[in-house]
């Protein structure tokens, strides 16, 4: 029988989130039905509640960083018991038959991966509504296991803001010796420093302006690069393997791909649009550089990251909010006025009226 | 003592090539002295004789596609002797110290490659001169051999156009099973073509226009798309593991882009200058792809083309030409009116007056 739950909606694209009655789903045989204990709030939901990408279907509950206990399994599932710690994070399903999916790249499935919110559910057709709720149901093979050593609520940001950064980080081999570069110092870049620096990897932070060292150097920072001064961007020509820009939002990437060193890549994780102002291919073609893109990561490495957090005590440095202030959030959130990523402790919808 | 010598020489941007007479130094103990047989004839020869880089030092002899004879070495030189066929692409030394040397990357030596032409030596200072001439003098370690099964005349644009190719090929792992297109036909797409199908890919040809096909299926594409036929377009999205796009223009990359499957690389080798209009970034986010660029190659993988081409009987097609005709060539060759190499017969400058 399907579970009634209550979520934090948008009804249309200016509204602003408010409590939303709904039901999950009664479990299918390879469901794990999980209590939401906390949820991070990313970006990403901001824009899909203001429509910033198009195709949002309203009502849609936000939430892609989800931390909870499992509560009930169906009778095909093997990986999880209830009472287990679990995560879910961008994606709950995908085709699992594609050349991606057999390679564990779900995120990159050629039939199109299914969101953890506003998407389609593949088997009865229904919306799928995120981790700003009480309970959620997720197929077994889209559920993490959550090592039992880390803060909980803290380790909600690895789902998405944790794996965004590690995909990448493994998929150009950065290690021991790696000279990594990051853009931007939030969720996502504060995520980069530390998962960097614990691979081993030799780590520059690049900031607009200065004031971050003692921050960046906490989190994993070699050093703080800022890179509105071209002396400073001069001295740092040529050096780095692999650079990991953050910034939601078209900016000069010129200044940057200068300092990668040959076969270097700068690998875009946070913006979707138009590259303006334009690339120069001359320092590409003349140090055989690359400009790529990267989104999430696959489910076997998204276990793999949230295992190495485990060992090595990472997670996100995170600021707790009540489900209902994620209004006041989204608006601090816009002027990056989070150190570094805004966590919402479910219990405050459960004890809610 | 110097060797007098003669060569076709521009001597501004706006005169045409005449006849030059210089010398060639007299052998250091590493050098290799050779009268050249065959030049190959690069659109980088035009883009120096015209300045259209800036930079040009007059008067300055092109070429950078040789194959000669050697007719004496340096005391210390052991790779070569008197009378073995060779060639010298687009450098005649580098720093050899550099990490980039010390990888075989001379091509992107930290210190600045010695440019055949239009360079400065790094013993005397002299400048460089290239390959329309009647000798050249090279160390040993810039010296190719070339394999006695090839026609030495269609064996001279391996060494710029035929390397510039092999490098991506290899570097993204091109092989049985690689799907590889290529973006136009000229002197680099051509030889893309020849030695992409001959590693195993699965190969295709990207035109604008239709009536290649013939050629295109003779050079080893098993497949010509019309890239300016949306539905031809639509048919091959996410298919390709490596697009080689030999255009030297600004052009829009986002319909092949398109085309790239997760993880593909599009390498521009052709152009230098800003990447307009804008690559759309959600293609590459969305499916981990990169817009790279690679210039040559290095020396041992040069060899290691020329050795493979010999193997495979592989040269370019080409058109051959009295040195005294190189003006008119540049004319047709910028309405790309060549099929698909000029190579000059340098038996012409000997013979001449
Ligand atoms: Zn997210
Ligand atoms: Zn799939
Ligand atoms: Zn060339
Ligand atoms: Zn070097």
């Amino acid at each position: 029988m399907p579970q009634a739950t209550r979520g934090y909606a948008a009804t249309s694209p200016t509204s602003p989130l408010g409590l939303f009655h709904f039901v999950r789903r009664d479990p299918r045989d390879n469901d794990v039905v999980i209590d939401v204990l906390y949820s991070g709030v990313c970006h990403s939901d901001l824009h899909t509640v203001r429509n910033d990408w198009g195709g949002t279907v309203y009502p849609t509950v936000p939430g892609h960083e989800i931390v909870g206990r499992v509560t009930a399994v169906g009778s095909a599932v093997t990986r999880f018991q209830v009472g287990d710690t679990v995560g879910v994070g961008c994606m709950v399903d995908s085709c699992q038959h594609c050349a991606a999916c057999a390679k564990g790249w779900e995120q990159y499935c050629e039939k199109g991966m299914t969101g953890t919110y506003n998407s389609t559910d593949r088997v009865d057709g229904s919306a799928t509504q995120g981790g700003y709720s009480e309970h959620i149901v997720v197929r077994q093979e889209f559920v993490l296991k959550i090592p039992q050593t880390l803060d909980l609520k803290a380790a909600a940001p690895l789902l998405c803001a944790g794996i965004t950064t590690w995909s990448p980080l493994r998929h150009w081999k950065v290690g021991p010796g790696s000279k990594v570069a990051v853009v931007g110092l939030g969720g996502l870049g504060h995520m980069a420093l530390k998962l960097a620096k614990a691979l081993g990897a030799q780590v520059t932070l690049f900031s607009r302006s200065a004031g971050k060292e003692a921050d960046a150097q906490r989190l994993g920072a070699d050093r703080v690069v800022i890179s509105t001064d071209k002396a400073q961007m001069k001295a740092v020509r040529g050096q780095f393997d692999l650079i990991i820009d953050t910034v939601p939002y078209a900016h000069d990437l010129n200044p940057y791909t200068a300092t990668l060193a040959t076969g270097g890549t700068l690998v875009l994780v946070g913006f979707l649009g138009m590259q303006e102002p334009a690339v120069n291919t001359t320092s590409l073609v003349l140090g055989r550089k690359s400009v790529a893109g990267s989104v999430i990561g696959g489910i076997t490495e998204t276990q793999e990251m949230l295992d190495f957090c485990g060992q090595h005590g990472i997670t996100a440095d995170v600021e707790m909010l009540a489900m209902q202030d994620i209004n006041t959030a989204y608006e601090r959130m816009l002027r990056s006025d989070v150190k570094y990523r805004f966590v919402i402790d479910m219990q405050s919808l459960k004890s809610a009226a």
